[in-house]
């Protein structure tokens, strides 16, 4: 640092500014419509004040907004900026020391002989200040030359003529930051999985739409849609041998009939398809393809690009393998290939695809498996062309990868949710997701299940486990999706014990689901609703665990504005539980000496307390969880009372 | 991120590198000879081995050296690089995808039918490593062509050979980051700092040079020692007019004799200050002056440099003020001066100076009141010049303050010690202080007393409290001072109550210290002995605190290497307290089923312990603390035990 490259007078220093991912290196990730609480240390030598502006603008704006920060405690300042439009906002940190508020705070401890020299001194920085300002505020300002009177001269109404007019010498500027902007439901949606191919065709998933509607889902996601492969096609119960008349697993792409922008015929063409998407979207749901990048060894690319595949010195391609495993029906692709910018390329343009045919969400398939700046690039380049696309990444891996997937792009990630099952691990878990620094780039996204997913609670845990999972993914977790219809209908068998396989898996076989009597669908509606009617449950950032003298029973809320949720779940689902709670009201927003109500959005019962310490019983029999929502009594004028 | 602009066929990942001060904006701190462990998150897509290396140089050499990382767990990664050489280390990581390693894995695995084109796998990447490989690693490596014995084939001397001859395909490469290396002093010494005046001249301060010495100090630290200002020259007691024989404050610098780079005609010329200089070295001591930026009114850079302090418009210049209290006496240099660089150099060649007349240490006066960018500019050119300079920062203030000193040059920091008493302030402080990230860039020096800081713990605590502070300056930090004879004469009145001022403060008078027979002088040279004999209490990276089911009883270990010590403080200096101890064992490095023996190094008593559970008694009336020196049973070939 040589004393010519900068100016040493700039003496403020603004440290640590958040929301920031890796020292600025990915943007932080925000919804439209979001305040964004931007922090940072700002502190300077000596006891002058400093005054401090966030600068913030959307990446099509060239001029940048201000807004003011305010001093918290311990250095650190804030300033909250709301960002309205989808894309990336820019934001830097400006500082300066400020010698006008310096002189107004000391200018009341002043002692008398001292008053003179100081009024002169104010008198200048007035002057100064309305040379800078416009007509209005420079009248304004020289009003103030005329007087002594040191209440006018420490008003707030002199203090914002001055900020407004200061003079920002020897300005400090913080680095640029990003903040990624999606639309609303990258936050909050509702996702429902099936397998098109177990109604028949395109037109008779548009036959579902209405029952998953009526479910509250708002998101119909469906496994791959593309022709099969038949080589090495693996038989039901992932068999290695096939049956003729055997489905094959819709993940293993591509036969001579096409690739990756085609459909499997016997689902119908792209336009009926394209017809599905709009029928859904009048339903309010959205369709999301699922994007797996590998090949069956009959995909068009094995032929036309075998550049893009790793040939072993037999002449043979590689196929995927976990030795001693072998899975010889699909070829992932060689991303060290000398051709890895043609594949890339390739690979983008299959998401354009389907964007162009209406697709805005996609779940990918293992991206942990291919290389992660591929993903930066890929997801960077279509969201420049389309802000509003959504990616959800199905990686159940090393959480560092998992990280690392949504740091470079992805807007939700799947989690490990499945396999907590006890409460002290739910809440370890979500404590850490929810809260920055990882929330500032992780969505997460909670299934119970999945296809590839049976978990030994829901196995073993009877009906009542589909009923706690489902309360808590849905009330954890903004995010959340189920595969049905196999999780309302309460399918736990296993292929073997000790297995996560589903016996006779859709992924392997079509499978018939005739309407039933009893299942979860009324419940599960029930439970969206209350999601839909609470804002409190449509974010993260708000949840809070309360203390629970019970291990088998979680406790926590969400708030939003004046909305507040309070969850309580017994976990074990075959054991009646009661417990003593510990309530944080301050994170309730009741007072510790006036009642509030909580009234149980599931059961519909409403029940008087009293300060922190509650009592609860919860029987997985009948319904092993309260979603109650904080009523607190309001006193009008007229001394009428009611709840909020 | 255009496709064009990099290699996406660089698959690794390489995140959150340590040693790492800000992103890399301010170097680590480490003193020669230590061995830092290099650390950073290492991951790739898919299941195919990495290997990483550390690349480290010294700044005077343009050769990397290398040392390669070993994973741990959860995709962290560490290497160990030691640095022996004062001034500045670089360092940086590199990672690739190693097929070989990821072959060799697997080759275990395989079936048989899928051997033979491994092998020619494995032979092909074999035959590529000959070609890069030197004459003799050739001849190795193709040997390994002629088998297909799988054990050979896996054999940790073939695996050491691919990775001396790997061709880094590909390879991720993190950014440059800095080690800053001071000499050892940095990290271990024992100050203690005296009013030369008191003494009489430099002269009859090299008097109690052996005095000093005997008491275990290092470092001799003198309050300024230049001309000192009569304009406003405060009295006895800080009162406001001097009588005219007071001797007024040495931080009150300059007179028409001369400034910063002169010395008090009273104390003897800058010829026999170097004397002093040179009789302390020959006493192992170092002398460290007091840099206090600051002018008296009758400095001569008043009058030759009035561009450098700021002018009133009734033409007086800015003394320094606090509203409504006014230091008439003290002129601060206006840092936003338009002559802000030649004020910079000026002060600089300051610390020049006193460099080339032999001192090495400065102890910084209120560095927090002038610019931050000042002393990140001033400190770096001088080490740039001088790298074995040591600068202890002298600011109690904010703690972002305090840390952006550090990591902008400071090599040591005072801290809020002083201020901390009981036992679970102590343990918080020095867990905070002790640990990264604060510790990468924070080190402490604890001071129990100053000339401006008599504490009310100290007023109020009787000779006990002087010994407890002592300890737990000398233990819990590596770097610790006392300011004397106060100290060990146990000073205890204050100025007025309520005040941490000494009455009769050497600051506005000189003081005379006849011999004396009681005083702490030997209990002091017996602890810096016990510091100087153990390495455990040269550094603070090791420091573990144990339980204690007394609050007044603090317990805490430090080790290095096989040198352990224990020390247990009972912080009330007016009770006697006991406590049941719950150890760490692991901390101890002792095992639970064997006895160990715990030696009081202040008392000499040996005692056998046994496990974790262990009680103590402590009388602050006979002596408040044990520093037990653990010392393990060892059994010989012949059976016959001793301790370590």
């Amino acid at each position: 640092m040589a004393v010519t490259e900068f100016d040493g007078r700039k003496r403020v220093i603004i440290e640590d500014a958040s929301p920031q991912v890796d020292g600025g290196r990915f943007p932080a990730k925000r919804v439209a419509g979001d305040a964004v609480a931007v922090e940072a240390d700002i502190f300077a030598d000596g006891h002058d004040l400093i005054s401090a502006v966030v600068l913030h603008r959307h990446e099509s704006e060239t001029k940048w907004s201000e807004v003011r920060m305010r001093p918290l405690v311990n250095d650190r300042w804030r300033g909250e900026i709301t960002v309205e439009t989808i894309g990336f906002h820019h934001f830097t940190i400006e500082a300066w020391i400020d010698h006008y508020l310096t002189w107004r705070r000391d200018l009341a401890k002043r002692t008398a002989d001292d008053l003179p020299v100081q009024l002169t001194i104010g008198a200048a920085m007035i002057r100064d200040a309305a040379q800078r300002a416009n007509a209005r505020d420079r009248k304004k300002l020289e009003a103030y030359l005329d007087t002594d009177d040191l209440e006018d001269l420490r008003s707030d109404a002199l203090a914002a003529l001055m900020h407004r007019n200061a003079e920002r010498k020897f300005v400090t500027r913080y680095c640029e930051l990003a903040i990624r902007v999606d639309r609303p439901k990258a936050a909050f949606s509702t996702w429902y999985e099936l397998f098109p191919r177990s109604y028949g065709t395109f037109a008779d998933v548009e036959a579902e739409l209405p029952r998953i509607a009526k479910m509250g889902f708002d998101v119909l996601y469906l496994p791959p849609i593309h022709p099969i492969g038949v080589t090495f096609r693996k038989g039901k119960n992932n068999s290695v041998v096939a049956e003729p008349d055997d489905a094959g697993s819709p993940w293993a792409i591509g036969n001579n009939e096409g690739g990756h922008k085609s459909t499997h015929a016997s689902l119908g063409t792209i336009e009926q398809f394209e017809h599905l998407v709009a029928s859904a979207r009048s339903h309010k749901i959205e369709i999301a393809l699922d994007v797996a990048f590998q090949a069956s060894p009959d995909h068009p690319y094995v032929r036309d690009h075998p550049e893009w595949f790793l040939h072993r010195p037999d002449g043979t391609v590689q196929y995927a393998e976990n030795p001693p495993k072998k899975y010889q029906d699909i070829y992932p692709f060689h991303f060290e290939s000398d051709a890895w910018k043609q594949l890339w390329d390739e690979l983008r343009s299959v998401f354009a695809f389907w964007i162009e045919r209406g697709v805005r969400i996609f779940r990918v398939d293992n991206p942990h498996t291919k290389p992660l700046p591929f993903w930066e690039w890929c997801i960077g380049a279509l969201e420049r062309e389309w802000p509003d696309l959504i990616f959800l990444a199905e990686a159940f891996t090393r959480p560092k990868i998992m990280d690392r997937l949504a740091k470079g792009g992805f807007t939700q990630s799947y989690t490990y949710f499945a396999w907590r099952n006890t409460a002290w691990e739910l809440r370890e878990y979500f404590e850490q997701i929810t809260k920055p620094p990882v929330s500032d780039f992780f969505r997460p996204n909670a299934w119970p299940n999945t296809p590839d997913i049976l978990t030994e609670y829901l196995q073993y845990g009877g009906h009542a486990a589909f009923t706690i999972r489902l309360v808590l993914a849905a009330t954890l977790s903004a995010n959340y999706g189920i595969y049905g219809p196999a999780y309302e209908r309460f399918w736990h068998i296993a292929r073997e014990p000790g297995s996560e396989e589903y016996l006779d898996s859709e992924k392997y076989e079509v499978h018939e689901w005739p309407p039933t009597d009893e299942d979860l669908s009324d419940f599960i509606a029930l439970v969206n609703r209350v999601r839909r009617e609470n804002r409190a449950l449509q974010q993260n950032a708000t949840l809070q665990f309360h203390e629970s003298d019970n291990e088998n029973i979680l406790c926590y809320s969400k708030s939003a504005g004046d909305n507040v949720i309070l969850a309580i779940v017994n976990v074990d689902p075959k054991n009646a539980h009661a417990a003593w709670l510990e309530l944080d009201l301050d994170a309730l927003q009741v007072d510790a000496v006036r009642p509030f109500q909580v009234h149980d959005l599931l059961s519909g019962a409403r029940h008087s307390w009293h300060g922190a310490r509650n009592y609860v019983q919860l029987n997985p029999a009948v319904v092993p969880a309260h979603i109650f929502r904080i009523r607190r009594r309001v006193r009008t004028e007229r001394d009428f009372e009611y709840f909020l």
